[in-house]
């Protein structure tokens, strides 16, 4: 019945049926398939999907997913696994890859060491090519895993690359030595994930060399798992500049505790950097009393000092994210936001005259017009500066989030708004 | 003198100097160098650097560099280049060389097709392992071009890939035809790029087979351009977010001008939608004169709306920008939404209520604890439903922007609270 059924539809199909079914009504079918289908299928899921599969099957099952794994893949669940389970599971697991996981857990997270795999080709630089191209024959690697030989000397110290082309190109009895280049193209352990994807995405090299401290070849990181590494990171970044939590979960997925627990944390301590703007006004009431029509410009100046210092926090997040700039270009940045600030400042300043001239006559609109032009600049200047500060103090700058800038442009833009009105207006 | 302190310097030190150097000064010292030198560095440049230095140099340097470049980052230079300049340089090329830029400009921007390589191989599945070697080696093309063979038939339709390592892996005398996989793995010339992405993300290829709509091989696109196809994608949907317009150049190489350009446009149209805002509070004045504490709370209130929108907005976005949540997704979300929009809106109305009752006793507790909770639930979908909304309207999601999402709920914030307010203390 239902095993002819399956046998029927394509792997693409099935993976559908996982969004279509319950997990545990899945998990069921998936036993009825086949190993090697089991498998193609299961690697095509992510990891947070893998992981859930993973809980709800039988332990015995599990390992049988898991033992054919790519090492670094395998690593990577474990990682996101309940260490209660990842101990039970890890002694499932054949010695050589309880090894290899346990080894990669050993790297800091977010370091490249975590990201590595065992299955890599390495020659010595005094073989030839004809050597190689033997060796990998026989080899039990997949095609996949042998786009790039790793070159190293007897004390397994890296020394550049071979491509896989380079040594069909070349004659059999040509050394490595002699067509070995990227000498200088690595990674360490240690090194952050990040570097990784700027050292692949520069050198549009398929497969980086990782080094330990004594640069010997230790593993290598793929560029399919870069690439999930950035769109990871760039998801992180987003998430942060929208006061979302870190969230390994997709949307589609996360319940309603999650996105409660994720959002909340962020909304409250917004709230109470919003306590200073309201005390701010309070301290303004008789000013509010008198020209009643200053608040009806209150949104309007308070966010434009927002919005401007969003918009300068977006472009030096993202810069910073992407390698562009580097902490020390902060001096630069800051010039030349003074002068951006100015013509935007300008710009909106005449714009907001505009509108106050209308509803207040020409005192509400200078009033306004010269508020407008000081908050976007105290907008600019705390939208670059705070990313770069964050990082200075260890800190994402990515939590420079467009909420956090507009709040704090918020105390000041009030402040600056109803002083300058008060001493306009002479309000004692 | 200058050459010979040039010749002793590393491809990466060259690198820096254009970024120490004045552009002609770089352009200068660039001429000095040996022809293959300069190919490798200004292939190392992004493209929007190697622009810079085309437009800074005479037209016939300009030729020697493009000509030998990869044909597809050669279109991708024009594409770039203003149109007058990229005719003038078009003649120039060679006219096998022309006619395929020419090609590759005729696809629409954005779509696959402008992202191919003619540079790939391909083999008739008839053909055996041993045969495609014995043409590999005498190939004119690359190492890093045939990390995959596409396989075709008599009519060049594409039937599937065979990676360079299964040709090593099997016997010479081996069919194509018994090793080939990924019939279903190709993209069309008008794909969007995206679509490129995401299945070179999902089945970790190198590269990947572009057909024509009669599904014949026309190109090939590699996993190094998709990469940067993600990563300017995650730029442009974070700058969109920001309410920063599409910028190209990076942020350290802007000018004011660019900068002012790309920024004013949304701020000004913030401006236009707080008069609303401003017109609501102007309808309030009675209200306000009553009872001015209410101002106290009023960035508060509309802040908060604006803050849990964005978070909304960032989620669903970013969703849709990695595939994770599909248009149709809507209508679940939405549910969902309202769910965690009660929680947090009844979270965030206690801590309003507290501060309320704080500042002006019961009354105003109760007020700002009310208008907390509807703020909040407008603001949650107002940001889920923006982005679908935009979806529908053929334009890009992430224009459902942090501030324009607070600058909407900020009018929704104001009508909300002193309309309760008005009704609650009874004000005519
Ligand atoms: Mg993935
Ligand atoms: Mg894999
Ligand atoms: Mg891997
Ligand atoms: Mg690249
Ligand atoms: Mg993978
Ligand atoms: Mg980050
Ligand atoms: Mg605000
Ligand atoms: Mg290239
Ligand atoms: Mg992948
Ligand atoms: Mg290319
Ligand atoms: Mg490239
Ligand atoms: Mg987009
Ligand atoms: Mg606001």
């Amino acid at each position: 019945g239902l095993r002819v059924l399956i046998r029927e539809m394509k792997p693409s199909e099935i993976e559908d049926l996982y969004f279509e079914l319950d997990g545990r009504d899945f998990v069921i079918l998936f036993r009825l398939l086949e190993k090697d289908l089991a498998l193609e299928i299961f690697e095509s899921f992510s990891v947070e999907h893998q992981v859930e599969i993973i809980k709800l099957m039988e332990e015995a099952d599990t390992i049988d997913l898991l033992e054919p794994l790519d090492p670094d893949d395998c690593a990577r669940i474990f990682e996101e696994l309940p260490a209660k389970i990842t101990k039970r599971l890890l002694n499932g697991l054949s010695p050589e890859r309880r090894k290899y996981v346990n080894l990669l857990l050993g790297y800091p997270e977010g370091s490249a060491g975590r990201y590595m795999t065992p299955r890599y080709v390495s020659a010595h630089k005094y073989q030839n090519a004809g050597e190689v191209l033997t060796g990998l024959h026989a080899s039990p690697l997949r095609a996949d895993e042998m786009p790039m030989i790793f070159i190293i000397d007897r004390e397994r110290k890296y020394s550049g690359y071979v491509m896989l082309g380079d040594l069909i190109k070349t004659e059999p009895l040509t050394p490595l030595e002699s067509i070995v280049k990227g000498e200088d193209i690595f990674i360490y352990t240690t090194d952050p994930k990040n570097r990784a994807v700027e050292i692949i995405s520069e050198y549009d090299i398929p497969s980086l060399a990782v080094l330990d401290a004594e640069k010997r070849l230790v593993g290598a990181v793929t560029f399919d798992d870069v690439m999930d590494v950035a769109e990871e990171e760039a998801t992180d970044d987003f998430h942060k500049m929208g006061t979302v939590g870190l969230m390994r979960t997709g949307l589609k997925d996360a319940n309603v505790r999650l996105l409660y627990a994720k959002r909340v944390p962020w909304l409250l301590t917004l709230v109470f950097i919003n306590i200073f703007s309201g005390a701010a006004i309070a301290s303004f009431e008789d000013t509010i009393q008198a020209v009643v029509a200053l608040v009806i410009f209150l949104p309007l100046l308070i966010d434009s000092g927002g919005n401007a210092g969003s918009q300068s926090a977006t472009l030096v997040v993202r810069s910073l994210a992407t390698g562009d700039v580097k902490n020390k270009d902060w001096f630069y940045l800051i010039g030349r936001e003074m002068l951006v600030a100015a013509t935007i400042g300008i710009t909106m300043g005449a714009a907001a005259a505009g509108l106050g001239i209308y509803r207040g006559g020409l005192e509400l609109g200078v009033v306004v017009a010269v508020t407008m032009i000081i908050v976007i600049f105290a907008g600019c200047l705390i939208g670059t500066t705070l990313p770069f500060l964050l990082t200075a103090l260890k800190m994402d700058p990515a939590t420079a989030s467009a909420p956090l800038i507009t709040s704090i442009a918020d105390i000041v833009g009030v402040v600056i708004y109803f002083r300058i009105a008060t001493w306009y207006y002479g309000i004692a």
